[in-house]
């Protein structure tokens, strides 16, 4: 028989334990603020009908979608004399489903085929892997997980103030403390363009101007150039670039730019009863900063927009974000369903954590205490004293095999288990055990309930 | 712009927010049983090569993988003139990735990846989805979460013991109390047909006798005799089918039976030992049940084998099984890892507790108390009041809009939420605020630090 040496497929990993405890320390954290905030969970399968995935993401994105082959003959419906270099239709005819590619759109299927059931303002959030066949690079995967939160069927502004409490929330949870959470408004953006004169270029605009962390306002303005903005028009954007203060001191240097805008007005009144909630809630407001500057990339946004920033990280891209979206449904048939949502970047905040060394040290094991196993005799003890350690919770195992003690302490030592636990005749004979803490190489005697009450410190 | 009308992969489910919290009171309970012993979290990937996958589920199982088509051109090594119907050198070319089906290939693969850093005996759980391309029919699904603990590089039947303790501690704490847990050993089964004159023949033997609880003794020997089993053999078995009494009552009468098989003595010692452990851990054995007709279909399993059935419960399948495997990562090339595993079904015993209606009653929702909106003004002051009840960590929302109060008294009903928070006019003036208990529609005026002690009981 051959044997293949496995391999895992390109842009996709394993998560082996340690990395699965950290991971889940951020899931769970994210997770209980979620919740605390009336935020219910939804699960979606992995595969979703292709029509529903095709045109949800761009050109781009369909090219980006995994496609699943038809089971049994999926060629029924090919001829032999197709045409194969037309790849588009053949692919219609052997592949109906697709992977999902975020999870924005299997959400806006969910609701519009349970409308009827659902009690809105529906909030809901949603962890799961998604999958995109984009070329793999540092930090770039082909599986990935997402984790959304949501709510449709308002509009009110206090949802856009909760997920700043959220955002802050989560992240002071995880450790993470000097961080900017960046909020601006597609109406302030659209309203800009009309002001300079460039009506109907906010699309470009956002394009752009998303960009000007990386490449910076001259690359910015040549970009815009290139898209047809007036090089009157682009000088019209000083203002914007150079706003700086308070948020306070924004909003009033903003109202009379925008006094004959009903939009800015608008977008301003908006930003302002957010911070009033904010102010409510009792945030201080310090890590919160009004940017004009903020666009963020997707189409779908209309209204107040966030996106937040690690100070003190050398990982400078964006670790969440969201904003509020006027027709999620719409290309599903359902009309006037607001929402505004948000989603935390997993694996930016776990490299983020690393990068300040922020995950609690006692991750590397789930397990507590590591028995010892001397000999088939004291192993009996032990499968006693396990059980009681057990029944008070303590997450605790015995080395299975009577094998040589250095072998069982090398495997509490590379497990990082905390302590270990000996019991051989001697101490069977005293009623104590040894219990050793593996990082101090302190020892000591103790009876089983001092152990248990050790333990469970 | 046409509209589609969107729909969900046949065989597929969206979980909405009653269900997921059903199901993840089932995976958590689940989860820190195996992690109160020492296993530790996995996750692979959703996509493995198809060269990972082939050939581990056998002919039937291949043809139910779900393949995944190359991204970009996936054409590009098919030509024109191709036979297509020779579908699968067809498939080989266009589709090098398939969805896992189960964990156990998986997990194999990742420990022959990553036997180098392993430290053994290495203790793995997984709880993921898996893909298969079955007919969907009641109970059967395309999509559906397996739930598997291995432990691999060990001989040791304390682990087999655990396996049992594992269990038993699961579904104690889910409530379900009244349940089999069967335990047979495949070296036993072996034995068997060698005692009855038909060696080598115990792969049919066990799927036949795997039937048992379905077809019954008389078609079960059907089966056997149209796989070959002679009449004589056949009328052998009778005592087999005929065990009863208490586990050491049926220990004593096979002891005799196998007095010449070495096989059949080593299942029986197995046996004995595993009880024997269980014994130490302090186990009631009244839920265990020696089963000597107890096979289980898969043809890895080479020691003791488990199965559980609720007795009381309409669903008659298996809950969760498992058992011993001596060369799980052979087909990968890397001999000698002994291990052993079970899984969980987690649809089932959702089935199982829906069935026994064994769900705690606040289930419904995540959300403890709902404040009401009354206006403008009063919301201030209810944001202020939800911080501080989320401070205390009592999941809590207020309606987004003031709209009419039996609308949003309507939300907390269909939502589930036990109670609702009166902050208006009055209660502000007064500094206590009126709770309303949904069901029971008890009323009371408490203030902030009487709410958040009463709700947090």
């Amino acid at each position: 028989m051959k044997i293949d040496k496995p391999s895992i497929p390109k842009g996709t990993r394993d998560f082996g334990p340690e990395k699965m405890l950290k991971r889940q320390y951020i899931l769970n954290t994210i997770k209980s603020v979620f919740e605390k905030f009336g935020y219910q969970p939804l699960e979606t399968p992995a595969m979703e009908n292709l029509s529903v995935l095709t045109g949800k993401y761009g050109a781009e994105g369909d090219q980006l979608l995994y496609k699943v082959l038809n089971s049994g003959n999926y060629l029924s419906k090919v001829n032999q004399d197709d045409d194969l270099s037309e790849i588009k239709k053949l692919t219609h005819k052997i592949a109906g489903k697709g992977l999902r590619y975020d999870l924005t759109v299997p959400f806006a299927r969910y609701v519009v085929m349970n409308q009827h059931e659902i009690t809105f303002p529906f909030r809901r959030y949603q962890i799961q892997p998604v999958w995109r066949a984009d070329r793999p690079q540092k930090g770039r995967y082909r599986e990935f997980y997402q984790c959304d939160a949501d709510v449709v069927g308002t509009n009110s502004l206090v949802c856009e103030s909760e997920i700043i409490m959220m955002i802050d929330e989560v992240l002071q949870n995880l450790g993470i403390t000097d961080f900017t959470i960046k909020i601006n408004n597609r109406k302030l953006l659209t309203a800009i363009t009309e002001l300079i004169g460039e009506d109907g270029k906010e699309a470009a605009f956002c394009v752009a101007i998303d960009k000007l962390d990386k490449i910076g306002r001259e690359k910015v303005e040549e970009e815009l150039s290139n898209s047809g903005f007036s090089a009157k028009a682009i000088s019209r954007l000083a203002p914007v670039f150079e706003m700086h203060g308070s948020n306070n001191e924004i909003v009033n240097k903003l109202e009379p730019l925008f006094s004959d805008s009903d939009l800015g007005k608008e977008g301003i009144s908006e930003i302002k009863e957010t911070f009033g909630y904010l102010n409510n809630f009792g945030l201080s407001q310090s890590n919160v900063k009004l940017d004009l500057t903020l666009a963020r990339g997707l189409s779908y946004y209309t209204g107040i927009i966030v996106e937040v920033q690690v100070n003190n990280s050398t990982i400078k891209s964006s670790i969440t974000g969201g904003g509020r979206y006027d027709n999620l449904t719409g290309v599903f048939g359902m009309n006037g369903v607001s929402g505004v949502g948000f989603s935390f970047g997993v694996d930016r905040i776990f490299d983020v954590m690393d990068d300040l060394d922020l995950f609690p040290k006692d991750f590397e094991s789930s397990t507590k205490v590591l028995l010892l196993n001397f000999d088939e005799v004291a192993l009996k003890e032990s499968l006693k004293v396990l059980a009681k350690l057990r029944a008070a919770n303590i997450k605790s195992e015995v080395y299975p095999d009577a094998v040589k003690i250095k072998k069982q302490m090398n495997y509490a030592n590379k497990k990082g288990v905390p302590f270990v636990l000996m019991i051989g005749e001697d101490e069977i004979a005293a009623g104590k055990y040894q219990l050793k803490n593996m990082n101090s190489g302190e020892q000591q005697k103790l009876g089983l309930q001092e152990i248990i009450g050790y333990l469970s410190k």
